[in-house]
């Protein structure tokens, strides 16, 4: 039975070390949890590091640096509505039975007690304006305008400062940059902002041999992509070293394949011979069981099995949730969860959490069964999966489950 | 009260045809609701068309042809797990207390009952071979295996077709493709797919002045892009009907601004002087109630207000809808929906559906109040919305509310 060096323990995840403890050797004689597993993905540092990027290339990157506002907003009292400006003071009395009479003045001169100038939603106010009359409140005749109704002071007017104050933050750092950020950016005179960097994610492609390999490669690239990193793709045909040997400078490494037992299995011992490390070797997940966590020249390395449908399904349930994290978004599943009612019973065995892929129709939830020889081919017809917990010995029909959307959307589904 | 000339129906939308008789004229006397505008939308012909796409490419494209298996999968009897390849004859009546020893011989020769050979997961069988112990099935002495367990027939592998037959749909049109999509066409040997081509979208920015012109046209094609759709920003300083005029061969055509009331709101003369037209004008919507729906040179048209705030949420409610359903996807919120507890009460007039932002931390959401000058300075801060359906005067405290995500989702939400 083969044995691998561990490296000693360089005091990262300090507050799991303790885990150390369990991490298996052999065949997987002690198999890490998933929650212990998701602990140390946790536990791993965050990234820093910013650049500068296009308003227009910046939907869905993390804000750096927060945005603050430059000067009051508004920058000065405007009017909320199209109509007349006035003195509040004017109107005084005015109703049905007493309309009052003010004088339509050209616009920009100075309102006094009894003048009024047309004005338009946004613009600034004339000099001794405090009140701006919707259109529909008055009714003109030449130069007069007859009003019908008591204004207050400030009706109608935006005042000064009223949605922000300088240097008040705009958008804080940590958010994710959609369209009303955009424009509010813009609508500053911002060009760029700061951003996150996309971590540099190295994908090392070890086990499946082409065109599988390559299979594996563009779907990681379109899931590392998706979940806000840069990828890196590097062949393990070389050996698994020397693809390493190119992965050090990386934010994150996946090395993918060679990761089981079998005789050409020797992902685990490149990495000690690289001067990486493996803390955990072995889950209580299926599929997915030969996974591992370690290090590489600083940066968290997960060891993924080079089947293809484990090496996906350990991509979502263990990496993609690290490297959304280091990409400074929230790690919660990235496509979000459905509550669905189950459509038929599933057994699960107690002590391991088993991913499930599943297809929905409105609120049922359907689980499919894979081929054993080509798990593909099946999570291929997925709407998204669900995670029986190793607590559990599965569930019956009609059971309430969250179920993980996957990316594989159909247009087919119901709506919310 | 200006009026506008309504081209006559043409016969689309024939189900809804109805509505047109409560096409409001001036100031919105009879405002549609959100669920009707909603009925119009979803009534709009589908696109067709595709066109070829590159793998890498592809990630959350829609397959327009369905993608076949070329061949069953597997295509041959392949082993399952690495072990040794049998006759499971050789095993009967094996046990802890009656090992039975095979002879193991070179890979590739023909098993006769008696001989094993050793094979790994994913292999081709030798002739004669039906079925593969794992590995810790049998203990390995020279050329002796020693078996203590009897296999039945088929134990180990997968047989021919097992996960699919020639011919048999791989991937459905009409579904999103993600990473086990990406995976599975490539290890079919694919290079391309024919997806659903991106609907063309004009959107002329008839409204505000620069930079908020800019600010809006660069938050819109963010949104654009988002939903699938393929964005053209056309001018509308040279007049709305010049900015109308480049639209005419688009798939959806988006007009900002000038869709109120003012004397300069002339967006709705300058498309009926462009031959289309409008149905619908006003809607019992906060913000966005200026917003209109209608047909310029065959292809729906939306009238969305100028103001920031309004134009993004009408794009929001409205356009977005029908964008992601003409792009093949599902119309959906696309960011999904969170069920929770809504902290404050809200407020809200019957008869008007009310767009509300809000933010959230863990299960609790909470309103977020706009200064009335600047929208869109609130909305930068939300993390989501509700809709306050017009059936409702709103929440009390502790309401369960769907509160729509948003993309710019932050970094500091809590997990499903």
């Amino acid at each position: 039975m083969r044995r691998y060096r561990l490296a000693s323990p360089r005091g990262r995840n300090k507050r799991l070390r303790g885990l150390h403890e369990v991490t298996t050797r052999g065949r997987f004689t002690e198999r890490l949890s998933l929650a212990d597993a998701w602990a140390w993905l946790d536990a791993c540092p965050d990234l820093s590091g910013s650049e500068p990027a296009l308003l227009d290339q910046i939907f869905g990157r993390v804000l750096a640096v927060p945005l603050v506002f430059p000067e009051d907003r508004p920058d000065r009292d405007v009017a909320l509505v199209d109509g007349y400006a006035v003195q509040a003071e004017s109107t005084l009395g005015a109703s049905a039975y007493n309309p009052l009479l003010l004088t339509i003045v050209p616009k920009g001169m100075e309102l006094a007690v009894g003048s009024a100038s047309v004005c338009h939603a946004g613009e600034t106010l004339p000099r001794g304006a405090d009140a701006v009359l919707p259109l529909e409140a008055g009714e003109v005749a030449g130069t007069a305008l007859a009003v019908c109704d008591a204004a207050a002071r400030w009706t109608g007017i935006g005042r000064k400062g009223q949605a922000a104050r300088r240097d008040d933050v705009a958008i804080a750092a940590g958010r994710r940059l959609g369209g009303p950020q955009i424009a509010l950016a813009a609508s500053l005179g911002r060009t760029h902002l700061s951003v996150r960097r996309r971590p540099d994610v190295a994908v090392v492609l070890a086990g499946a041999k082409p065109p599988a390999n390559e299979a594996l490669g563009m779907a990681l690239s379109a899931l590392v992509a998706r979940d806000g990193g840069q990828v890196r793709l590097l062949s393990g045909d070389g050996g698994v070293m020397r693809g390493l040997a190119d992965a050090t400078a990386a934010d994150l490494v996946l090395l993918v394949g060679r990761s089981g037992w079998g005789e050409d299995d020797d992902a685990v011992t490149a990495i000690a011979a690289t001067g990486g490390r493996i803390d955990h070797h072995g889950f209580a997940l299926t599929p997915g069981g030969s996974a591992g966590l370690g290090w590489l020249g600083g940066a968290p390395l997960l060891l993924l099995p080079g089947d293809p449908l484990s090496a996906l399904v350990s991509y979502e349930l263990l990496a993609g949730r690290l490297l959304r994290r280091l990409a400074g978004r929230a790690s919660d599943w990235p496509c979000g969860v459905r509550q669905l009612t189950l459509s038929r019973k599933i057994a699960s065995p107690i002590g391991v959490s088993e991913w499930v892929p599943v297809v929905y129709r409105g609120l049922s939830a359907e689980p499919l069964a894979l081929a054993p020889a080509d798990g593909l081919a099946g999570y291929a017809k997925a709407d998204g999966f669900l995670i029986v917990s190793a607590r559990l010995e599965g569930y019956a029909p009609g059971a309430l489950v969250d179920v993980v959307v996957t990316s594989g959307d159909t247009a087919t589904q119901d709506g919310p």
